[in-house]
């Protein structure tokens, strides 16, 4: 399934009378918690067969949509992680994956795919301290290269490390920050986020988005900030930069993000406990 | 008293060992509470005598400084509202005021002063959501004509909303909305602001900030935004837009404005009810 995450509800609804147990779904990628939120539809729809849902940690493809039914990929990405709920499925769905894309690798859970999720940083902190000069250059700036600038890094920070701090609660087996990230994936090392995306090379001539009404925004902040705040939620941990990020964009799309996004209640983990969401995440059970 | 509202408690510091009775200090302008802060100031110094503490709406002079101890004045504002706590004296201010300066007139109370304070409205939202701008090309552009776009425009209302829903919960007297104080002050008629500011030749030719280390920040955040915020806290009433820009700027500067900034504890409002809160406001006590 390759859609932006805000598409898998309607996806899973169409999916859900249809789906057996010798299917696999993989949301490519789910940005955080796909897997789970495809699962509870199925199960809302009435399906409760034992279909196997993976998440990738992020799309395969370096790539853009360059026109109606034209894509253009730039980069095939190494190593992705996936994973499986339950995840002693994940090696499984890896190894036919592998049959046509070695590029899959498998992941410790959906919790490491989830919440090394890297456009819950990057996509929704850079567009909207971008937001004015988005719409009066429409777009024609670098967005990484040009868009994130001193000030602009350290609010990159500021929600990396609340990110991080809320995946370490839940005892995710492998959390990356942003700056090892960068260096992961693209090789760069330097000790501040600002240096590591200025210093990368992938990164220049990447243009800012067109419009504010894109997925950077409509797809990140319901899809992966909402949740990773939620769960801090749970733990009592402070989000506070996240927040301020949903609220203005709620503002600035007078819609609630919270509501139409993976919030505890579409997850279906109201009321539980650490050891039950990971029980959830991991075994697909409580 | 002619400094950003941050200097005001250094200033009523020194000031309070040799204030008497028939001493008047009038802060232009004093942001929002800010003739409450320095009288609380004068108490705490231990200055109990009955000195006579006013602020005005808005700063007299259009005006910028153009380098060390030398400033252009664009314009002299018509119309400033002053009051004075408590507000029966603020008769007396603006009489003694309008000998030199005939364009100070009486405010109902400094709640009126203080919340229809225009700058927590333009001055942090527009900074923030033009961050990077601002830092790549040193505020090179026009800051409410080019600065201020449809989704800014948006934030902008959301913020005016939340300050004036504060106001009329503390019952003020005369609370303006944005748009409809651009009408008055700049003869402005639109229905929306985003119009509004683009139509107003007042604003041609002000340019942004060269830094984001400015008083739109380190002034209208911890004196503007942070007392609207801790008056909406007490009624119950939530300002989402204003607390995330508190909350990113606080980010960026790695301060705690919320902390250092005009809260209920330094305005001396904990725990106290609205017409406590109105009492103190307009007469000076409980």
């Amino acid at each position: 399934v390759v859609v932006p995450a805000n598409g898998h509800i309607s996806i899973a609804q169409r999916c859900a009378p249809f789906l057996n147990e010798k299917q696999i779904v993989v949301l490519n990628p789910g940005r955080t918690c796909g897997a789970l939120e495809f699962l509870n539809i199925l199960r809302k729809e009435g399906n409760k067969k034992d279909v196997t849902i993976a998440e990738a940690q992020t799309f395969i493809y370096a790539s853009r949509g360059m026109g109606p039914a034209a894509a253009r990929i730039f980069r095939i990405k190494q190593a992705i992680p996936v994973a499986a709920i339950p995840s002693r499925k994940t090696e499984m769905v890896v190894k036919k994956l592998n049959v046509a894309f070695p590029e899959f690798i498998p992941a410790a859970s959906v919790i490491e795919t989830s919440f090394n999720n890297m456009g819950a940083v990057f996509h929704p902190s850079i567009t909207i301290l971008n937001l004015s000069r988005i719409e009066s250059t429409m777009g024609n700036f670098q967005f990484y290269i040009e868009g994130v600038t001193q000030s602009v890094a350290k609010i990159l920070e500021a929600v990396d490390k609340e990110r991080v701090m809320v995946a370490r609660k839940l005892k995710c087996a492998n959390v990356y920050s942003a700056i090892e990230w960068l260096s992961m994936a693209y090789n760069v090392v330097e000790d501040n986020l600002f240096d590591a995306i200025h210093s990368n090379p992938g990164y220049v001539g990447i243009m800012a988005p067109r419009t504010i009404n894109v997925r950077y925004i409509t797809e990140d902040v319901p899809m992966s900030l909402v949740p990773i705040s939620e769960f801090g939620k749970i733990f009592g941990l402070k989000t506070r930069v996240i927040d301020s990020l949903i609220d203005i964009a709620n503002s600035i799309f007078k819609k609630d993000f919270r509501e139409s996004g993976r919030n505890l209640s579409r997850l279906g983990l109201e009321g539980l406990d650490l050891s039950q969401i990971r029980n959830i995440l991991i075994k697909g059970k409580k």
